[in-house]
């Protein structure tokens, strides 16, 4: 193996990265070393790349980016048990401590210190990364590359999206992002009875159709909680799912959910928010889950068997494909994506 | 109103029924008096039919049959609120009474005063049919008759397989009867995502294929232990659902079911079982979920729901439609049924 | 019967209320006059003698105040089939109409077209009311008086609190009315490991004491966030309960709750409150549930059997117990009443 | 440190054990070697030193029984992080392989490939054993040895009872060993309004009582049926839980166990049981929960905060405490152990 490798890094406490040579990364005993043959562009990689306020008070440069892949085991640390070289593997970003009263009781995805990948240690927009045993999935060796590396965003709509039966349920899913794309997919293959998608983008709201929404609905032109209160006979969905983090999103979510409904908030506020707890949460009896991550490894689980059984499409969410010498192109599309991209996957 | 109708009539103790004249039912203030448009023919009619051992402990002839249905509202009792002349409904066949412990804290289907239309009051293969209000459910206009009609049967099936999520997950259901093939069905559209269907009639695996079924076993060919576990890497499905009664059925599907899995009991077995409680049930961490009726009214909406939105097609379960003149020719249908026919329906 | 009874009645549209004589209610067919032998003071029956600004939208004058009360059944509905003359009965304040989703789902107590006693029609603070037979409770005859018209009150408190298990877990319960001190008895024997009250009125603290609370912070004077985040070093509590409904507490609340626990929304805040949803819900993966009322009769089950075992005492909750005719000084007690009061039983 | 060290060891394949000399265990680089200050005896290890059927199958001996301590650790292997010399500790006897589909889904407890301490390994009825990093738990300075050693068959009890909520519930509990007694105490102070105890000696009954339950009978003389039957007027209890592990516990438990209700499975039937599925379990809509061991770490820390919190007392249960020396006394004493011992702890 040649000792270095070409990599996106951020050099600095500036906006931008570049790609350049460093030193292919070395293993601890309970690491492997993977080649990297997928791996895609989520909306944190583009903060950083940014270099908004979030990512100058939590990233310390020089950091390679990116935490979504798809490649191939080449080395294997001493202490590794479960996996072996030439093994395809994807990994989940959350590396839990396996330490706190979170890790002990299941809720690894929350660990009280959590190391994220491409956030807290370097990441695999890269030739090569190095990913703990701990959180490595190995793929069925027939699941495309580009299935597979978005895996993990897709695993944050599985677990937002079925964190409750939807079979036979109606639901209202706001934001057009790949999560909420991705979402709605989830919903429509696992019996949601009928999807409302909201979104802002007229593109994306094409994706939605073609992923299974029944009714689509642009907040930029529509009345909103108007139109789904009306088609449920005033009575509201029986599930929201706030994939969108905004104040109109999460409050218009509230007002077309039924009484004792279900509010997932997965979508990520800026500020705090206001909620009207009285009217929208308490006398409604809703249940709102908090959802961050993707439960280890039980949405592993259900992703694999979504895209492996065939049931769940997810290709008209992954809108371009471009060689990770690109990924200034990437980070471009991603910026203005709304209009012309939802999901980039780059090919080292 | 004509002041008689005809009903296909248990007179006696004995094998058999007959179709024959008698009064249309005068309805209490709590009850609807129904045009029946369809009924179908559930098994619990072929044992009253045929007379056997349960039958002749439970029915008091005379005694009108049949407990699926679609109808029209033609008269309303004074204390009725919320149904009017013209609705189109079907209703719930397990009238509750309300007032026990299982009524007061949301399990009506399960009460303990259980009134049971077709077997403790008269039935609905009949021109007409007394329903008390709290058991009459609404169809949307658009739902065909025969669907309309089969949505009791269809609960059980709806209520056993979604008891818990399915979405992602590996199943096996045993038995190859109407409520099997409707789960296989239920299962699929609500993301399950391997199906393996156990029966012993080459017509019904034949439909078990046609309602989404990934793997068709006959259990008269098929080493069907071996097959599923060889299938899961020796590991077992997720969730075993039976819908067959019988010991074999139950023992086969504790062996192929996954430690920590969900097992569904629904067919009837006519004796007591054995079971291997400590090796498949307590060393497995094994839960099994006893489900007997439809929860009122949950699992309607969800029936509805999946059948209104076209999610689900049930048509292949439905291989007869006869008038109900014809109801002799549909219990020798029901009764060699296995080889030639799975869910008949009678229209009046 | 005498045809007249003395009532609390609001007659105009301003604050008070006064004893006078009205007509004693006639009964609807599903429906009990009720010989009410003790009736207490909740919150609401304030807002509504105050007259407050949501009085003053809701409430229809004249009207009987009143909602909480143990009686005596004295003249039975000819419909009414579970009650007879004689029955020692509670209410459920909370009369469900039967026919929405939420009424066909088992959420009858969040029902789409709610009528609340005492307020959408005459209370209880009076010589009779009638009842429905539907929310009528039947009372084990060795539960004494004020025990059995509290239960009302009590049930919000074991529905809050027993909405997920608590045994073995630590909670902090915000809020010292009748209901927070309630919660905290009904933690404590149901296994909550270790109970931190927080409330701002000495009395209130001195019976959250003596109903079990392990810790006891006076939000005036304690760095309530400071000192339960210390207490667990650092990782917060597994449950937190907010009884209290200020932007405060619930602020608070979410600050003091572990990554993955588990938050109950009861009090009502008068106003939208600032939620940071990002920090506080979604990354530390929480879940609100958002309670009103009580499940029926899941709760009032449970209620009775807490009591009727003797394992939970809330006398140290009923501060006050003075004949219905002192019903004025009864609500300048509860007006003050942090100071001096918690739950005031009235007798007619 | 000497090198040797006394323990208990089945030297051949026969019946009994006898305590020797052996090496002090040499640690792996994930484990930690602890002194050992107690260890309980388990009806597995009466199992072991009878050498019944089951031993035979199972033990490879040389071996060291014994899998419940309490103990301090004095080395750490190289790559444990969690844990340092001088930490007081007891440890999960399940030994999970973190690689399988259950321990993916934190169902470890029953790991597909499970390992377990005294049986499958070197126990510690000894001076010193080497214990896994991962399955050690840290105990609180202040707790009694003898209650550190029982934790594991405790937290059986605890999460057999609280599978699912017991608060404001009745139950039955079947079985009088350690178990059944622990579970009794478990049950009371987590809520449960009435707890019926099944057992057959009347010392241990003595002990049921002790631990609160509310009624006891002895199957020897009570018409253990007719009388839950005739306290619960004809219902049945909410939850029934069998410790006990006969056929006549399981067939009676289901009987006294109301429609809907909840049946814990707990106790190790010998051979395979007769269960009347259809009217015992499908008609009544009950729910079966096969446990066995201990969820990993959720009950451990519920077993800790009940006994932290001095809530629940395990002191009746723990009848005899003996030196690690005369632990053929404690066998003996296990073995006729009904008439005067339940649970026994021995000190090296």
């Amino acid at each position: 193996m040649t000792e270095r490798m070409k990599a996106v890094v951020k050099l600095e406490a500036a906006p931008g990265a570049q790609m350049t040579s460093v030193k292919i990364p070395e293993i601890k005993p309970n690491e492997v070393l993977v080649k990297v043959k997928a791996t895609s562009i989520c909306g944190t990689d583009v903060h950083i790349y940014k270099w908004d306020e979030w990512a100058r008070r939590r990233i310390r440069p020089p950091q390679i980016l990116g935490h979504e892949l798809a490649g191939e085991v080449v080395e294997v640390g001493k202490e590794v048990k479960s996996l072996k070289v030439g093994d395809y593997i994807s990994a989940e970003s959350h590396i839990p401590c396996g330490s706190c009263i979170q890790c002990k009781t299941g809720q690894q995805h929350i660990c009280a210190n959590l190391e994220i990948l491409g956030v807290d240690r370097n990441g695999c927009f890269a030739e090569y990364v190095a990913i703990p045993e701990a959180v490595a999935w190995k793929n069925d060796p027939e699941l495309p590359l580009e299935f597979a590396s978005v895996q993990e965003p897709l695993g944050n709509s599985v677990y937002a999206t079925l964190v409750t039966e939807v079979a036979g349920k109606t639901m209202a899913i706001f934001g057009d992002g790949p999560t909420g794309l991705f979402a709605i997919g989830v919903a429509k293959v696992s019996g949601a009875a009928k999807v409302f998608a909201v979104g802002r983008h007229p593109r994306r709201l094409e994706i939605a159709k073609e992923m299974g929404a029944d009714v689509v609905l642009n907040e930029r032109e529509a009345d909103v909680v108007e139109e789904i209160l009306s088609a449920t006979e005033g009575i509201g969905v029986d599930i929201v799912q706030d994939m969108a983090g905004t104040q109109a999103a999460i409050e218009e979510g509230l007002e077309v959910l039924r009484k004792g409904g279900r509010f997932t908030a997965f979508g990520i506020p800026p500020e705090p928010v206001r909620i009207d707890l009285a009217k929208n949460v308490i006398f409604k009896g809703v249940t709102i889950y908090g959802i961050n991550g993707r439960e280890m490894f039980d949405t592993w689980f259900k992703v694999a068997n979504l895209l492996g059984s065939g049931l769940l499409d997810i290709s008209p969410v992954i809108t371009h494909k471009l060689p990770l010498e690109d990924f200034e192109r990437g980070f471009e599309l991603m910026m203005k994506r709304p209009k012309v991209a939802a999901k980039i996957v780059l090919f080292p």
